[in-house]
């Protein structure tokens, strides 16, 4: 029999169970922007929402790293105009992925964001996790990070994939809950609480701004 | 703004988004059993819950698909006895990894499932996918395996894991529902929403048997 | 004490060792042809030599292929214009890698290949094995293909780190001698030493025309 | 046309092309020890040769890298006694592999290495990369490494594919050359050279030790 129990004594019952510990910020962060294109940011596309508060939020993030110097790495996704390099079982999942061709403006990264491209990679990932079929991995490696901040959208697809790979290759994985996104609230909400459960450590944005702050004081 | 629906209007949501396709069964189908073992099937322990029915549905499944020929493979996890394979920050986020060690029983198959030591792997996992870190991709590749029947538990951690890994590398991925389970019913039923939009097809155990059998019959 | 011998001895000292087996071809091949571009096959450039008798051999081959159907697949490499994508440690370790630029015509396949942009996927990689950091994996499996002929450049960098990762994922690997080839005499003939006694079958052009053509009569 | 010269002048022709850069040391190594177990170092077995020499000058390595705490993990292979998780195409390739049972000896470490069973960790690989279907790269970024001094056998093998591994995500790559060793003494040379041209840092044991006894200084 499984149990269905109020969110906070949900969280009380997962504690128990040995979830929900911190993994806390390391000495060496990035910060990994998942998808904050015209796709997923402007509601009147098939994937779109509106994410402009999680694009704000984000922006503080960015303001507050490139300050200090931290690494910012963005993820898009898209395919060859003529989808050759799109496998034919995730189209049949996920049909909305043929609308992301190269040729299209859908994997624009939103204006406000203001990626620098002398210094901040744009890499373009096929799946959900930023990890995946990427050089990600390496580079995170190259530049000796060992804490991934983790913003954008949605959190129920890239976020959480990406938390679960950023774990699972042993960083610290870190989700500052007000700078990521999804169309469904229900879906945000039961995400963030796996998440915090299982992968990264769901934190407010005031937090990672404090971090940041405590590594430039150094 | 992101929407608040009940679950019918939830699905038609996510329908008109370009999710929830159906990858649909392939040609050569393998059985994927994930950690259907004591740490996980015994309430008293930890992590435990009761998951009788997923085992009896599991069961099922194992003695359909062994008649037929095939391929099962199960996973468990484990770590060696002074954990010096466990990372500290794995350790950090989910405390309870620390029980599962080689000279426990808890890594032991459920015996209910009868794995034949003969023909069915047992691969040891260290992390939520049965993927990473294991060589279950080549094991299923090596084998012209081209669908992946996932069963086992839990819904919202291994099982989810899973199926992204299996659709990121195009196997069809299937989920059939009675023999998956969780210890928690809320995250069970929020998780298969998100693994049926956007990674498995989440079928009845019935569906799976009478696919079974369609193959048996050529 | 290790072994010194002439060539014929040292293939029977690595049979005796339980290397050297054949693999064979499988039943849904696919060609795989790595770095037929511009900064490899134009001797003018820094990492060019003459590869024209490779280009021709591989020529042969896509042209069969075509006829049958057979996927084929191309790689390629470029970072970024400013290099943000490309890791200090690669670049300190093969300098070379900082002319591979996207704004540049280095990474442009050679005209003779002939790619249909409508079925032939490019894949840009960024090491030596073309399953590194890329979605070819996903897309070969997609595609049901259990055999991968291996032709292009250069022998002793991408074409034994593919057939190594080929193997790994255990796909047939099939590397056709006279269909690649490497700026260095010495390191080709080494390296095709090992990739037989290790990773795939090195075969010539005419075994893979023969395997194919008997594909096509079924 | 391709080239033929000798070895000076190749070294020459490979670093006029941008091959053989320095990655130098980073500033947190770890010891990996690759398969120094029965099977390759007893002459007596089908993989075996007198590796004696490799053993001693390992054991140099790791005196100094306990004294200083730095983390050494080591590898060996083998599969369950019914094979089930050896895949048929790695069986065709290299047939050896099925005498590396659990139930045998052949897996276990050379005596001399004096593994201490508390702290370092001996994974259990499947192919000839150590960082292949292994988690060991998740192990070394939760230790803060960012360099990799690999000894052990054979070079050829799995020093060349674990060196590959290395730099491919972005570890300092270390080959001492005395501490590596293989069965053939011309396949052990053009190895060393590819290595030291494309993926590692090929250096002599001493060099290794100054630069541990220059962390110990600190």
């Amino acid at each position: 029999m499984t149990h269905k129990l109020g969110e906070a004594s949900l969280h009380e019952f997962y504690r128990n169970r040995g979830f929900s510990g911190r993994v806390g910020f390391g000495r060496h962060p990035a910060v990994l922007v998942i998808d904050l294109a015209e796709a997923w940011t402007n509601p009147r596309h098939t994937l779109g929402s509106d994410l402009s508060e999680v694009v704000n939020q984000t922006c503080i993030i960015l303001q507050k790293a490139r300050k200090v110097g931290i690494p910012i790495i963005f993820t898009t996704m898209f395919f060859d105009d003529e989808l050759t390099d799109l496998p034919m079982v995730i189209r049949a999942k996920v049909p909305h992925v043929t609308e992301l061709k190269r040729s299209s403006t859908l994997w624009h990264l939103h204006p406000a964001l203001k990626r620098d491209p002398k210094t901040e990679p744009l890499l373009i990932k096929p799946r959900t996790s930023a990890f995946f079929a990427t050089n990600l991995l390496s580079i995170l490696n190259d530049k000796g990070v060992d804490t991934v901040i983790i913003v954008g959208c949605v959190t129920s697809g890239c976020i959480r994939a990406t938390a679960e790979s950023a774990l699972n290759y042993c960083f610290h994985a870190i989700v500052p809950k007000e700078a990521v996104g999804d169309r469904s609230q229900s879906a945000h909400e039961a995400n963030l609480f796996d998440i915090d459960a299982r992968y990264a450590d769901v934190v407010s944005v005031d937090e990672v701004i404090k971090y940041i702050d405590s590594l430039s004081g150094k």
